[in-house]
């Protein structure tokens, strides 16, 4: 049996890290959206980089680092409005591919698309790259992450002629979404609205009301695909454990899960985390269509993943069979991966997400094997946060997410929309219902992760369609708002 | 003639910055307003001190400060409410005193009274004592003084048992007010309403107007008592220069102005900032009441003060005599001081007033000789930037003062008074109409400097009495909101 305990800080950091901990298994195609064809972006942008302050709220130094942000003014006209998007975990080219919905809706908003990269990620990596040390880390935040944004939209709208009044609308998905959502409310005079697509705002440590909402939602998709697909996953983790627990089963694993690297005798804990991954984010980026994401999936991936998963009732070697072959879909669909390796990045290893994981964005994390499919594991906060301390010198606060994001606060801001694809685990702790008139909840049943967001495709559900066009409503409302109070219409954006 | 450019920074800083500066000039009596029994603070109450983060936006260090608060529980019960004033520039005791509205509207709201005394004045001072070093004067921004209120308003929820469910609501004068909207806007959760009393916030470079405003509602505050009165200070300055610029007439004006110390060549601009002093701000304090603020004034001290001003055309010495008596009412009404003392902190001594004033406070501020009664000078940013550049290191960035407070942003608040009293000259830059139905302007035609906070007193017009019922009116309605959202009504609060 695993002791879970000790791995505790990699399962929760790891499983709720929405995209960005993908990135540490899916190492091939490169992650590289531009060595993509299939999907590049879809205009003509530029990629820029803005100096930008490493903090903003002190006095003590100047220093700046360099903050990369795509830009494309194919459509723009002087005054017309700018699509802003608030910047994720991860590398901005790769969230400007994904989120195709800003490219699509720019034509008929004579938009400027802008996609501003999130410090400490990809490029945009303050001393170079991430180091732990607090001196170099410590300006992560989602404070100093939102004074970016404002100091940036400030910049383009100052120094770009034409700029000036251009009402700005800001988008985010998943944290991006709860960025956009806090920016609202931070700096309401910087935007005129925003989408805060699949932000699970209330999912954070103080604000969430449970801790197995999500592994239950999840389950949730698996069953109804099949309750045989849910339960093989539920019966494989013993027959995982039992295996491993031998060097004649070690090494059958070593083979049947195709590793790089022979699994050594404790190392189990690996291809636990390897699957959970893969099952997490599978119901997550269960989309109607095919999508390039870090890796190629078919459309409906979870329903392919579950056509090996169909006999909860075999051996052990029977049961771990179907689950490499369902978690081959998520990893390796078109084949490219010669073999999969579990550790890529050296054990626990520490990065960005992992120190937001440790302040502003504790997610608590729980399973129980009941109401969902994964092996039981408790959420303590205090060894949570322990191991925070241990690893980066810091414990997490909650009150800091509590004050962005609780409803008391939400509730206060205007012009925001949060949208939820229901199948997606995250939107368990997303906002389902309207806080005001303002604050408004949209809500896809049969939708993934912000799937409002991407580009539209042949399997789109009318609901999904109905969605966007209703989210172009809003914004087409909050756009002539903004310029009825300046009393100012571009010529060129009425026509 | 005087050259004025050269003392630029000193004009500025000194003339727009409220209560503060008045403490560089009137010691005596001494500050400490327990040493007042005239007007004492009207309540049990504590002097408490809470340890408060030096820095709330980075992760480098965790380095604390003593922030002093005082507190009172007099009238106050299980989820009753909590007055939280918003600590502006100056010694919280004496904010304390003042602010009579609080401590008389909590009997009947059985509230607990807090004021928590702002970063860097009275004793919260980090590191000891104000340092214009930028290693510690650096922590101070508006920034961070919203993150202590948030922090500490969240520490008393919490700690203090029956207060987890109390709804705070959040009074400030002057630059409290400017604090006060502030925080409505950024932690919107945290408070149920705002009232922001005689807040320039429009005043701020980047959105004011014109930097002459100020000058010209004082020149006419002291025409309307009568038009020698500004005159005889129009025609003032001319002859202090001259006379100034003899030693005979030095010697004249260290008797006729009984300063401590001879007055030397080129010190002139001490008496020119001396008088500035004391007509900008009895503009603001012309209450109908007698008053103890930094030293004791009579009711409507501002037409005591005309009294002595009605010969503009007098000669020099006959000019400046007259100025001397009415100045000696405002600094000296009740004869305590033997001598004045010009210039008690040494030349342009660097505070922390002026360092907010070279950073998130800048306030243009200009005269013309014409529409005001004030020896012409012009603002000039980039020399004022300058100026704040060789004293701090630091130039303004108006763009933060410019997010917090432009009216795009303003009127996306809730529960938001902003209240005005129309004689005081800060009014010119204060929100004058409401911007929603939720940010309410409330004005006191007659009114002065956050006359509304003040005690009751027995002159008070009948329309101030109305502003404060107005105001108690939407207190009433921000927490009965606050308990029927939460579905929790204390008992004790109801009856």
């Amino acid at each position: 049996m695993l002791d879970l305990k000790t791995s505790f800080i990699v399962i929760v950091v790891q499983i709720l890290c929405f995209e960005y901990c993908l990135s540490q298994f899916i190492v091939r195609p490169p992650i590289s959206p531009l060595a993509s064809n299939e999907t590049p972006i879809p205009a003509n942008y530029s990629i820029k980089y803005y100096s930008q302050l490493i903090d903003h709220f002190n006095y003590i130094n100047n220093n700046q680092f360099r903050q990369r942000y795509v830009i494309s003014t194919d459509h723009w006209c002087d005054g017309c409005p700018i699509f802003f998007y608030a910047g994720n975990e991860g590398d901005i080219l790769l969230l400007a591919r994904i989120h195709g919905f800003l490219w699509e809706s720019a034509k008929q908003f004579r938009a400027m698309v802008v996609f501003l990269e999130h410090r400490y990620y990809g490029e945009s990596v303050p001393f170079g790259k991430v180091d732990k040390n607090l001196t170099k880390i410590g300006y992560l935040s989602v404070d100093q992450a939102l004074a970016d944004f404002a100091d940036f939209i400030q910049d383009i709208k100052t120094t770009i002629p034409g700029a000036q009044n251009s009402p700005v609308v800001v988008f985010g998905g998943s944290y991006g979404g709860m960025l956009s959502a806090a920016f609202r409310l931070k700096y309401p005079g910087l935007s005129v609205g925003a989408i805060a697509a699949s932000a699970p705002v209330l999912g954070v440590e103080g604000l969430a009301k449970s801790c197995d909402a999500y592994s239950k939602l999840e389950t949730k998709d698996f069953t109804e695909y099949s309750p045989n697909c849910s339960q093989t996953v539920r019966n494989s983790w013993e027959a995982l454990f039992r295996i491993a627990g031998t060097a004649d089963g070690r090494k059958w694993l070593t083979n049947e899960f195709k590793l790089c690297k022979e699994l050594a005798a404790g190392e189990e804990i690996r291809i636990f985390q390897w699957l959970m991954v893969a099952w997490s984010h599978v119901a997550m980026v269960d989309y109607s269509n095919e999508a390039n994401l870090f890796s190629e999936l078919p459309a409906y991936p979870l329903r392919e993943m579950c056509k090996h998963m169909t006999n909860p009732g075999a051996d052990d070697r029977g049961l771990l069979s179907q689950v490499y072959e369902a978690a081959n879909v998520f990893y390796n669909y078109k084949g490219l991966s010669k073999c999969n390796d579990l550790n890529p990045n050296g054990p626990v290893d520490p990065t960005a997400w992992g120190f937001q994981s440790c302040t502003d964005i504790v997610m608590p994390f729980c399973t129980n094997g009941k109401t969902d499919m994964i092996e039981p594991f408790g959420y303590d906060f205090k060894a949570y946060s322990d191991q925070c301390f241990s690893q980066y010198g810091v414990r997490p606060d909650p009150r800091k997410a509590m004050m962005l994001w609780e409803k008391q606060s939400l509730r206060r801001a205007t012009n925001l929309i949060f949208s939820n694809g229901l199948r997606d685990p995250h939107s368990s702790n997303g906002v389902l219902d309207s806080l005001s008139d303002s604050v408004i909840a949209l809500k896809i049943s049969h939708g993934c992760h912000h799937e409002d967001l991407r580009p539209a495709g042949v399997n789109d559900t009318q609901e999904l369609i109905n969605v966007r066009n209703q989210e172009k409503q809003y914004m087409k409302q909050w756009i002539e708002e903004h310029y009825t109070t300046l009393n100012y219409f571009p010529n060129e954006w009425l026509n």
